[in-house]
């Protein structure tokens, strides 16, 4: 790991074996046993190690933005281009997120025909200080330039900003919201309400239009496809899918608590008061009539019932 | 790792290092560097597998249902509370799903009162093959026991099953529906809707009654109270909520790529184009105006908008 | 029209021309010119009222409860039946709820398949003094058991009504909520929560879950239903549907300004601004750009945009 | 009634007393008994007949578009404002739906704080024949800018109008959908998707941004305001808020069935076992027991379940 301050990474990397601290980014990619590099330094610094892992032969998954500025960006295709083989893995996160993946596999299908537009929307509680008007779109726009060149499949070819009478709760100055407009170059429009002191919570929302549909993703954690007469949401197939999450955080919480030399979650007398409900569940299907629940006293071990 | 078909479990463990294969689950307990134990075996193995790990005093992590008859569960109970410290968590993973952990806070917090009924949905497109008429009871609605007991904090103390006509879908002679009704210590209600031959999809749905609102789980990925006047959504806060997932997914795709040698995902292209907009869109504000997208020539590394 | 209190009914017709007033109800069947009869009195009144209008062969629309006891309600039964026609209507008025009819209309339709159950809630902020436990029966559930047995197509057969621990928002001695359970005639199970001091809202819901999926109507003014991997809401195909209760309004309101002697709505400022902006659109359409709007000093007497 | 077809005329009337029929507008307005004047015409007539009906002092309800250009539109303002006093409503009709009613109260309560943008969304299934690309600013779009005039209470300003690819989906040669964007006298923006042949349906939606929270309407019949954290829909508050289209279409049935000479909807067969069944419950909530329901042998006239 390398961080220009020591200290810092020392303490992220405490407890993990065999993790050696550089204060040196390219020293670090030169040590022994390293295969894959994960740049999450600010901005500025990342041409330079994009460009050494290179040199190296180092895939690398690299932090948004990719290089702050359009001519450094440029130099960094430039030298991919020239090994003839992509080693770089830009993190635009939102391509991995369930619903914009769900949309994208909507989109690509083809059952919505050919995508019109996309009205978009981006807000934030709060700022952080020093934001400027054009961070709004060079920081926050910037998901939703990456997000629309990927659901569409293409490239973006004109750019306006409109600018609605700012919001109270914006700071002094700040062009907040923006309203901006985006050609592509088969001729689907693109806009974005972006509003980052909305004062009101987190949302970012994407409906596509397409000629013969539209589909939302971002109110809830799932997609509203509209066609033909009907407004519709999948639901699940199975308990995979719907309790996905269940199971990571089960085994997650497991390790955690191990590590930490704990026993948390369901009980041993969970397990069994379970299994004596269903056993009385089960002659109350067979008899037809209420099945009283007979549990062994609890051992204080389990006083109450788990949390 | 054991599993009485030693090659299976060779197969499932090819590519890790370090892991050694048994057939038999008490020699895998005893070998050198086990510090915590999984059980996935099926329901009968787990009694055995469970007193042999508390024996050494190993972490266990046992899949539902713990021990598949009351007597066998009273057994663990009994062993672990005579070793007096919890050394087993039992593999109820709904607790661990965010739906049932936001509701689960929500009882806790107390805001909505009192629970008085909880309202359960419990649907899968279609049985397994010899799925029995008992098993709706101690194999799905086995979730909802664990699940109430959880969220309400009391012992189920009674249980009623009616048996509304049975689908046409369901196997010939499998009563399903069935509608279970438990009683608890502290006077709740808790009915159950249990339909496994459904044909349309795996719904999961939970709906607590308090004496001051109500609130829902399981009709999308969210919650909705409602109260005094109001059915409402929680809106989130900041990104790491929204896209925890997408953040996982980004890193674990980057990882599984590299470990298969490819480099897949949003490319340097992507960077560069997004950087260029950005620059555009930030002259569009300045300006005022509509300003062209201006992107250098692209190189065959990186034909089409990577997908 | 009569009323006991002849004061009130004269209030009550104010306005109307050749409305007379009668304190006797069956004084007031025999006048000249009545053609039908609507019964809103007290449900003792009931009985008395509709024999008088079945003597006499007027139709009758009668408010529910019909007659408050079933003995007296059969001796209406025996006495239409002599007639050999049917002269009352009884006003049952979910079955002219726009939800309850597409809810009908989807299980007459058959798509879903045969009904297996519904599950029915019954909310109502809070009750009027001297509710007894039994109205929560005979008055609230009373409109779920016409509902019940109308979408059905099928008669009740059995009852159970379980108790869950009383709220304590509901007043003293009163048992609130209950949990309702019908059986009916061809297998399926009604279950109603009835809870009516529940605090926060008047909720009245009914989901049918059939043999090829489910249908539930009262969370939104919509109707959500779930088939094979779908759970969806119908979209308006036109205007009328959608704007149906905005003209019925428009009309009224222009009808009870016109008899108070005013004007109100929509004046023909507005009627001008649109057409101005209209025209300056369509401008902007044929030219690219974009269009000021120039409208005409505004007179006076549309001083502010009207509300 | 006036009509220059006037066999349609006495076809419309047939069946209403004291109606005659003029097939010149301006007889009409002269008749004897007229106090009130209804203009639905097309376009081109009503700037006669609103003169005609201002020289005579009679209110006039007059569909849209009030005149179909600009300078007719002046002049009905003109000769309105020398008489000094309103007698015209146009014919507006979003500003009576019950959704929009709800928003612009929510608007003017001022909780939200100023209004900064409007996202509205205008879509219809398909265009009537001979439906021009100017027709659908001024015949689809002119219903949102009376709305976003109505809403924000300021005239627009200024409008521009892109033009995305046109659907597949749309006749030759039309322009659809378009993206309309109006600006406001006091900085606010008002963003109007207009797709005329989207395929899928009606559909009418605007969602208002404001300082301090967002709402949005024409998803369901509700409106969903989102304010610091949450995004809630109102829950009514009773059953005259719920059910009051149920009420009316009611009383409406039953005046047309007995003109019709019918009697149709809920019989004394439904009040009856209504009144059996309530009996039973009650009975089953004193025993706390499952109680069976004994009905009377049902009269032939009342055979099945009355639909």
């Amino acid at each position: 790991m390398a961080d220009p301050q020591g200290e810092r990474a020392k303490e992220a990397v405490a407890g993990l074996d065999g993790v050696a601290v550089h204060t040196d980014p390219v020293a670090a990619l030169e040590a022994p046993g390293v295969s894959a590099v994960l740049i999450a330094s600010p901005g500025p610094a990342h041409e330079e190690a994009l460009l050494a892992a290179f040199e190296r032969g180092l895939p690398v998954l690299c932090e948004k933005p990719m290089v702050p500025d359009s001519t450094g960006a440029l130099r960094v295709v430039e030298a991919e281009a020239r090994l003839g083989r992509r080693l770089a893995q830009i993190g635009f996160m939102r391509r991995y997120d369930a619903e914009y993946r769900r949309l994208k596999a909507l989109l690509d299908g083809g059952s919505l025909g050919r995508p019109l537009m996309l009205h978009c929307t981006h807000r934030n509680v709060s700022s952080p200080p020093d934001f400027t008007s054009a961070m709004l779109i060079n920081s926050s726009v910037a998901h939703e330039i990456d997000a629309a060149r990927w659901l569409l499949g293409q490239e973006l070819t004109a750019v306006t900003v409109l600018r609605p009478a700012s919001s109270a709760g914006a700071p002094e100055g700040l062009i907040d919201p923006q309203f901006v407009l985006f050609e592509t170059e088969r001729g689907a429009l693109v806009d974005v309400e972006v509003f980052v002191n909305c004062g009101f919570g987190y949302q970012v929302r994407c409906e596509a239009v397409c000629e013969a549909g539209s589909a939302r993703i971002g109110d809830e954690h799932t997609m509203l496809v509209t066609r033909r007469g009907s407004a519709a949401e999948e639901v699940a197939q199975d308990y995979l899918v719907r309790f996905a999450d269940a199971y990571d955080r089960e085994v997650q919480a497991w390790v955690d608590a191990t590590r930490r030399g704990e026993v948390t979650g369901p009980s041993v007398w969970d397990g069994y008061a379970a299994s004596v409900v269903a056993e009385a569940g089960v002659r109350a299907l067979e008899t037809g009539g209420r099945v009283a629940v007979d549990l062994a006293p609890r051992p204080d071990l389990y006083a109450g019932v788990s949390r």
